[in-house]
């Protein structure tokens, strides 16, 4: 079966976010108030051919830590997608 | 209320995807087979101040739309976190 993953990739608690924290920086000047604790990560969106969606879960846990993430200084997780990739 | 989002940031389907590309290309050599159809996006944490989840709902959307992404490439959705940012 064919199942359609998303990994989150975001900075560890603690890692400066230096892209998250101009963006907050840029938030008032363009009428949004009220926003805070901006952190910027990564999304990947793929499709695992696997025989269960609990091993194309695992096998795209494994692609997210050892491909998609640093995991000295990012926390990646993977899910399976609700509706199928577009 | 403090309301904690998630906004996705994502390519429109047919805008080519190089950095998708180069991952999918990857693949193989470290051994993981069977995944296809990778694209790379973008993910933003932050928490809203606003009366209720709607509002902050709302609010992100824009931001997002406004901000966060370009619209003639990209599709952004905002939605509200299940857990609270770490």
């Amino acid at each position: 079966m064919l199942v359609p993953v998303v990994v989150e990739v975001t900075l560890r608690s603690g890692i400066a976010d230096p892209e998250g924290a101009t963006i907050e920086r840029a938030l008032p000047a363009l009428g949004f108030t009220g926003v805070s604790a901006v952190r910027a990560g990564k999304l990947f969106q793929f499709t695992v051919e696997a025989e269960t969606e609990v091993a194309a879960l695992a096998q795209a846990t494994a692609l997210a830590q050892r491909l998609l993430s640093n995991p000295v200084i990012e926390d990646a997780t993977a899910r399976v997608a609700v509706t199928p990739h577009s």
